[in-house]
């Protein structure tokens, strides 16, 4: 074609096919091959355009799936589209004053080789290098920052402490465990298989850890770890649990409310049965989004960076290799297949 | 009986019949004459001898008059026992330094004439006697500091913001509303009837104000008073009312648990399947018991009295004569019998 871009390359992209009811599926979505230009359009002011490297895969994207009908904190992606979330990437060219060939970025990017990105507000440059590149989609980047934030900001943790943690081998989970050792709370967490469990206890120091499929009794379980009660409870699964949890809240719990991932896929949400234990126990349940904390990652960051180079705070990671993996990826969330934070490597082996 | 008591007196208690499941009905309790020595048992220190003058009727009695499985925040009634509670009293003997006969007093005493309290650690000395002495029971008693507290403490509210409260007409609820007006607030209450309705608007100043019981769909309710949504909700009733309003919540909304009457006499309480909104909206939720604020009390006072005085606050109580009428007074408020702030004189006309 006349005129045709000299510079277009290969744009392997991550589509959504249709709006999702029920657990998503792999044939959800579709890897579709796309072609872009390396060159920024002409005009494009502040614009930046990015080689992925890592697609970070995120519960909060079910959400996105959906036709909403109400107005959620983030739009769902568009039918035909990419998808787009978190990632960490290469700047290959921009025309915005701060970013600059070659520079190294997390935040906002879209599901597919490269991205054109027209609102770089969303994207933080990466100034350490002397880490895993990864640890940008994980640790470092939104779920660290969803620990971070929702530990410390929500649930004012006291040394001493008894503390619960819920999808607690995940992304955020191993981190808000690890977080509460180091005040010097006690925690014990839950997650879905053996190999979990075995993970919160011998890698992450959990005091505690219990496989929950294996548990018919969620409170009976709590008050077999906790028989003083809990005080802290980090929110990730919602439904049964959380109901189970407010019968074993001490008084003056706190519950920082970061996710209910059990409740993603269902038509209607469960019903919480146990609310009223709020009101004599005064408890205080707070929802918060790690978005609204991002003024405190250089802060977060001097205390996380010498504890990961000092091998004080572990992170596991599973990671899917090759853009053709994202939906399986993205789909195991919500069977627990991942071990870890699971990102994808967009140039797979 | 030789050594008979020569100044026993009659006294009338209410007593719990046996443990109840779910509607309380008058056939529950017994008013039963019994008699009391006016003289202080000798060797008993610290004891004070109440004559209670009003009786105050709490929904959060209905928990107490279950056999709890689970602690609760106060214990359950004794079956055959006089029932105890909030009221207003005269003190007619007294072995503690800090009481003598003649003070007036407001706290915890029995649903009978008389009271021999052994812990007047529980009672408040009445210091302000040109405002009616019943409201000791209400605006000047523990409702009043549940309200207060809730409103000031739990609440954050800022000028323009807007505030819903549920059972609105009630001895709490009335307050609330009233407070929210002081502080700038747009308010608008729900109660069961046409006249709560109109009392709510009439008297106590609300914004706007619904019959719950007329509205087949509360989602729909609130959105109609409420297009902006709301900032505050005054959590009184729970259920289907709290699930609704999860759905209206603004961002950064707060919800003061105070209580949940239309659960309080169900088997299983309903399930509130909204919690999810709590995160995404940063919605903090939050229980509390007016107990834990008494150190306010004298604060409080300083502002509502003169606010009474010059007519700013309003208040309405529904007072039952005589104590053969507390078990139908307590019993209505689960039916929305009372209007306003449910009180018993003990010496009926
Ligand atoms: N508020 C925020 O800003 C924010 C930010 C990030 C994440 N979040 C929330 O935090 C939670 C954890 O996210 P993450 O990124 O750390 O994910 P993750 O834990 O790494 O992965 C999801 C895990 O959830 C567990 N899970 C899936 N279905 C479940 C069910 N029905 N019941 C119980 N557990 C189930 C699975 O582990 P098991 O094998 O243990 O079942 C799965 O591995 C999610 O609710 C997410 O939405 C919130
Ligand atoms: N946390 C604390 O320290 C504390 C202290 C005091 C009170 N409280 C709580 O605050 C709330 C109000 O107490 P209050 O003393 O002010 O009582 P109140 O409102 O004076 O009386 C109870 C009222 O509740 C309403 N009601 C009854 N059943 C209901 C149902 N199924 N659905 C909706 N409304 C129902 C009725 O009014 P309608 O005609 O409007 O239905 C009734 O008049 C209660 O939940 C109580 O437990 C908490």
């Amino acid at each position: 074609m006349a005129g045709a871009d000299q510079e277009a390359v290969r744009n392997k992209q991550v589509t959504l096919k249709h709006y999702v009811s029920g657990f998503p599926k792999e044939s959800d979505m579709s890897v579709v091959t796309s072609s872009i230009s390396l060159k920024i359009p002409q005009g494009s002011k502040d614009t930046v355009l990015l080689k992925n490297i890592y697609l970070s895969c995120d519960p909060y994207m079910r959400g996105r799936m959906s036709k909403s009908d109400s107005p959620s904190f983030v739009a769902p992606f568009q039918p035909g589209s990419p998808l787009n979330g978190y990632g960490v990437a290469k700047v290959v060219g921009s025309t915005h004053p701060n970013y600059e060939k070659g520079d190294l970025v997390w935040g906002f990017t879209g599901y597919e080789e490269y991205s054109l990105v027209t609102s770089p507000e969303l994207l933080i440059k990466i100034q350490h290098t002397d880490v895993p590149l990864s640890y940008y989609s994980g640790i470092l980047g939104m779920p660290g920052m969803t620990a971070y934030a929702g530990f410390h900001e929500i649930c004012s943790p006291k040394k001493g402490e008894y503390v619960y943690v819920s999808a607690a081998s995940g992304a955020v989970g191993q981190l808000v465990g690890q977080f509460a050792k180091l005040v010097g709370c006690y925690v014990v967490g839950s997650a879905g298989s053996k190999e979990k469990v075995d993970l919160l206890m011998s890698k992450f120091g959990f005091d505690g850890a219990f496989n929950y499929k294996e548990e018919p009794d969620f409170d009976a379980a709590l008050k077999r770890y906790f028989p003083e009660g809990i005080d802290i409870y980090f929110e990730n699964v919602g439904g049964k649990m959380l109901d189970a949890v407010l019968l074993n809240m001490r008084l003056r719990g706190r519950i920082a409310v970061c996710g209910m991932i059990s409740q993603y896929n269902l038509e209607k949400p469960e019903g919480v049965h146990n609310l009223m234990q709020v009101v004599g126990k005064r408890i205080r349940m707070e929802g918060f989004l790690a978005g609204d904390y991002y003024h405190l990652y250089s802060k977060y960051l001097d205390m996380i960076l010498p504890f990961i180079k000092e091998g004080r705070m572990k992170y596991v990671e599973d990671v899917a290799e090759g853009i053709e993996s994202a939906p399986a990826a993205l789909v195991g969330l919500f069977s627990g297949k991942n071990v870890g934070k699971q990102l994808v490597v967009v140039d797979g082996k």
